[in-house]
């Protein structure tokens, strides 16, 4: 699974390089230089990795997965840029390196996120992405609504709004289903809308996706609590300091294994309809609940 | 002039009002109240006013270009409420109330923008806005080149980077052609996208529209110098303070009104394309110069 992970990020990074805009003396340099600082990170790279798993299983050109592939990981960084500004979560570090607002100032960092938002958007309708313009309405349409404000967004406001209130195990699932499922839902589901695959596959990837995220949110809050910042290469223990509504703290850290470990079998149940093919997404699944980091 | 864009005002309101989501008791309430605060204040709303006057040229209906002058007047909304961050140029007044983090706080004023600028585009695909992809596909594009890291973030970063140092003419006029022409471009060109309209059209709109958004710029840096912040709405005196390089600083007041002059003439030039058509495009170049906020 590392391995395919890794094969996948180098393809991704080489299409990041070729999308971003390239420093060169200008006077916005320490934009694109933002830009690129925290998109190019050692970031586990997960969401382009649903891009592509699911897009093979429609037949989808790699240059489409691809983009859409970054597209979404660009969308990905600006919300973590975003949430580790000092207003917000307050992080110094991330993908073990300085959060960007540490390496560029918060002005920058607020800006580097605002541009990578922005362009992500651009690069869903370009031609090269797909050249049916439906097919990039569809995905215009689809990404918006994962990271607008009943979406990502909307779920990072939930979080901020919760911290030093008891959320029930209800609200904080509802939480995670916003902050990160959404998006993960999209990357699984961007593979269907490139490959115009039916609705039922499409309807699928999405309950795959929202199993498997929630897997991975519970890991998240298990991992916060076992694990040192070194190895996790950003801050261990903030939920205990910031007073957050986890898993760990609703279910007992037992029980919160055990949850993830259903949900982790659950979403591989859901791949049944693709007769035995999708099998990086169950592997994806697999290592989710498995991972250190 | 100032009655047609009152009218305008009204209609978008009703529209934004539509779209924006509704606040409702839910834990991320604040994040809807903030989105509606900023968006539904006392603004000019002059780049709304361009898109339907553009699109008056070319016949489009209404409801299409309502719902695209209300995408652009959230994107912009967004970038007014980022600019106004302590990180960014801290300002505690905007459309003569406190400014959305005074009023909400630093990390819902943050997600708010985030959030705006999310939903504008998906505002964009809808079937409602325009019936045809290739329409939507065409007007997200422009948006994003508009706003993203080559226009308006990239203007804001050469705005900040060339704080306390002396930025010539040159790069000043090509700060702002960024910073605020190419949003001014985009609301005009939107017009000529939903209208399907020659080229040559198009291009006519874009040039009125840099003209027009430079006279603008200028007006705003001797309103700047000239004008009350309770007369503006906004705090007045703060470029001097900053220490940005200004028209004014740079080729004085008297100069810097005569450039003015001429750049809306100019503007005005640009629509002999449409045979006497365009009246509220040349009102609009005529009000940006004499406007006292």
């Amino acid at each position: 699974m590392i391995s395919a992970l890794g094969e996948a990020s180098a393809d991704l990074g080489a299409m990041l390089d070729k999308i971003l805009p390239r420093p060169d003396g200008q006077i916005e340099q320490p934009l694109f230089e933002a830009m690129r600082y925290s998109t190019m990170g050692e970031g586990k790279r997960l969401r382009p990795f649903l891009v592509l798993a699911a897009s093979e299983l429609f037949r989808v050109s790699r240059t489409s997965a691809l983009r859409v592939a970054a597209a979404i990981e660009m969308v990905h960084t600006y919300s973590l840029i975003h949430d580790d500004l000092p207003a917000m979560d307050n992080d110094d570090l991330r993908r073990g390196k300085p959060s960007c607002h540490k390496q560029f100032g918060e002005a920058t960092a607020i800006l580097a996120g605002d541009a990578l938002l922005t362009q992500a958007f651009e690069v869903l309708v370009d031609e090269e992405t797909h050249p049916d313009p439906r097919v990039c309405t569809q995905l215009v349409r689809a990404m918006a609504r994962a990271a607008g404000p009943y979406g990502m967004v909307g779920g990072q406001m939930i979080d901020l709004a919760g911290e030093g209130q008891s959320l029930s195990e209800a609200q904080v699932t509802h939480l995670h289903l916003l902050k990160t499922g959404r998006m993960f839902a999209f990357a699984c589901e961007a593979g269907a809308i490139l490959g115009k695959a039916p609705t039922s596959m499409r309807m699928a990837l999405r309950a795959y996706a929202h199993d498997m995220g929630l897997a991975f949110q519970i890991k998240d809050d298990l991992l916060d609590v076992e694990a040192s910042s070194a190895d996790l290469g950003k801050t261990a223990g903030k939920d205990v300091e910031q007073e957050k509504s986890t898993f760990v703290k609703l279910l007992g850290l037992e029980q919160a294994r055990e949850q993830a470990q259903m949900l982790c079998d659950q979403a591989i149940d859901h791949l049944g309809v693709f007769d035995g093919e999708g099998e990086p997404l169950r592997a994806v699944a697999r290592f989710v609940i498995e991972r250190q980091r």
